[in-house]
């Protein structure tokens, strides 16, 4: 294999151009290290570290880590509290609650997830990430404008073509291109209409024409013929997550790892009744129970990231009870099609792939 | 280019692994022509068509293609009437009606679309046509057996894994994995949950390793560059349908037309406010109206394809206004990526991407 000439990973010293998908809850710096090690971007999800937690964790990956690492942030705004949504919301899980013995929690609702700060953005300042993510659009320009004055990428997702014009208008040098099928939370910041969010094949070659920077391909993504054909479609590389999720470094829970391996993997539907915002999980009991009408997003639910503070006990309930009916199942529409592979291994599968697809791309046409 | 031992392909004596949709509505034997013409599989969609004109159409059709061609049936079970949801519903479309000064059907729902039935099946068998393809699954088995007697394949939409299981049971010679981006109808027949459904990305991949027939990749697919994805990704052809929407040979609306080459065509969504079932169309005001909530679906529609009925006048007033308010505006996610070719030509440029994609397949990994 012969390095091929591709500007971003060049100037970031990038062996393989495979992304590490951040997974706020189901990993930590372990996973990120053994991506950084194999030649992959291994990713640190800040979005529910405090910032003690989060200087320890970048404090193991920048001195471990072999080649470049990226720290990914949420950056929404923090919503006002709204007591009569909030007080609907315990009554909408009240039934969850009972079934499962737990206890609502009573007052305000408390934020799981906090946004990128300036005092976030000082604790980062020491360690010189080479790549700082964010999801839901960018913090305020101050703030990214210091982060790209050390040096450091700054990258961000776009779910729309729109979202992705924005990005570059806003100085990003990487874009993330999350087809629909992707795991987790929707990027999406400039709509909140989920009919907006397409598929990656759809997605994916309208942003490569509509901007310059380089997009990588997220969504859907899960071994070497997912990244050959995101490959196909233009990308410049590939973010996995779901498989990410059954890789031995990964701390995702046994009861969600359990179920990516079953057959309840392959059915997933975006849900905002775990955090306020669309994401894509297996679905389960609350997802059903607590969606409007067929679908699993209610319109009851409060502003992210305050959803999730009511769900706390009573997912806490029902895992004690071995139960995975009220815990978010992150997974992408491919989980079918992932294999439990050591971090290592994977990223060396999926990194050859792009490179031969490459290769071929760049092969004079028979 | 050489030419590749496919299975299907030599069986049917087609050249170019390119399947034009069938496009109920927007095209009839002239479109197929073109596309058979150039090596593709031209497709007939009888959905909308009388006993009389399907029979004029597949006339035509037989006598004069080059080439295999396929003649498409809707297979839904025809609903029974709900005169409460029905008089609902015209209460539902009033608003509508008043805008444009239409005035409402009374009376009983008239189905505008027909499935396959004992009767067609004796008006197509005179023309020994080579591919009768389905959508909604499949006729009784009885029928099913009959056209293979003849030799003809018989082909089927799959959406989900389930499906493609399903179809593969029931004797089909080649499924069509419907990705979520296509355009049109939602070929689902085992669920209604439209949750279930998955992007290209994911789903075709499951749909080859759960399979042993040939599978046809649909949904996003509007140029080269998705051709190589869906080649890379296991499929045995393409199925391409909005692209040849803007073909001249094509029976499209000038107001369809319009919007598929306007900024408004990067903007789909599910609806089934205009048959009753879920259909991808660009949003329009009878979409957005009906829709509930944030989407464009509406609990309320009578089962298809009764929806339609009372929407007929309503578009007419609206058309007849040059408006498309109220008007299917079928659209695959892809349709900003859709350049307006003639139908042989936009086949030949799918079908050499195919090949070549092929080819590369075959060559040995550097």
């Amino acid at each position: 294999m012969n390095a091929k000439p591709s500007c971003w990973m060049n100037k970031l010293g990038l062996r393989l151009p495979v992304v590490q998908a951040p997974m706020a809850g189901s990993q930590g710096s372990a996973l990120a290290l053994a991506v950084c090690g194999a030649g992959g971007l291994g990713s640190l999800p800040a979005a529910t570290l405090s910032l003690d937690a989060l200087r320890q964790e970048l404090d193991l990956l920048s001195r471990q880590a072999q080649g470049p690492w990226n720290v990914n942030f949420f950056c929404h705004t923090p919503p006002p509290h709204d007591p009569v949504r909030e007080a609907a919301w315990l009554d909408a899980l009240r039934p969850l609650a009972d079934r499962f013995g737990a206890v609502l929690p009573v007052g305000q609702a408390v934020a799981g997830r906090a946004p990128f700060s300036p005092e976030a953005l000082e604790v980062i300042r020491p360690f010189r990430p080479p790549v700082v993510s964010f999801h839901f659009g960018l913090p305020a320009p101050a703030l990214v404008a210091e982060i790209k004055a050390w040096g450091a990428q700054v990258w961000s997702s776009a779910t729309t073509v729109d979202e992705a014009r924005w990005l570059e208008r806003n100085g990003v040098d990487v874009i993330v291109a999350q087809g629909l099928e992707a795991g987790g939370h929707r990027g999406m910041f400039l709509t909140a209409d989920v009919t907006t969010q397409s598929g990656l094949m759809a997605l994916l070659p309208q942003i490569v024409r509509a901007v310059q920077v380089p997009v990588l391909a997220a969504g859907g993504i899960a071994d070497p013929q997912g990244v050959r054909a995101a490959m196909a479609l233009g990308a410049a590389g590939v973010q996995v997550g779901t498989a990410y999720l059954l890789s031995p470094e990964a701390q995702t829970h046994p009861l969600h790892r359990a179920a990516l391996q079953s057959s309840r993997a392959g059915h997933t539907a975006l849900t905002n009744v775990f955090t306020g915002r669309p994401a894509r999980g297996i679905v389960n009991r609350a997802m059903r129970e607590l969606g409007d009408g067929a679908t699993c997003l209610s319109a009851r639910a409060p502003a992210f990231p305050l959803a999730g503070w009511a769900m706390a006990p009573v997912r806490a309930a029902a895992e004690a009870a071995g139960l995975d009916d009220c815990t978010p199942l992150w997974a992408g529409q491919a989980a079918p099609l992932c294999e439990p592979l050591a971090a290592a291994e994977l990223t060396r599968r999926l990194g050859e792939a792009a490179w031969a697809a490459w290769e071929r791309a760049q092969a004079p046409t028979a």
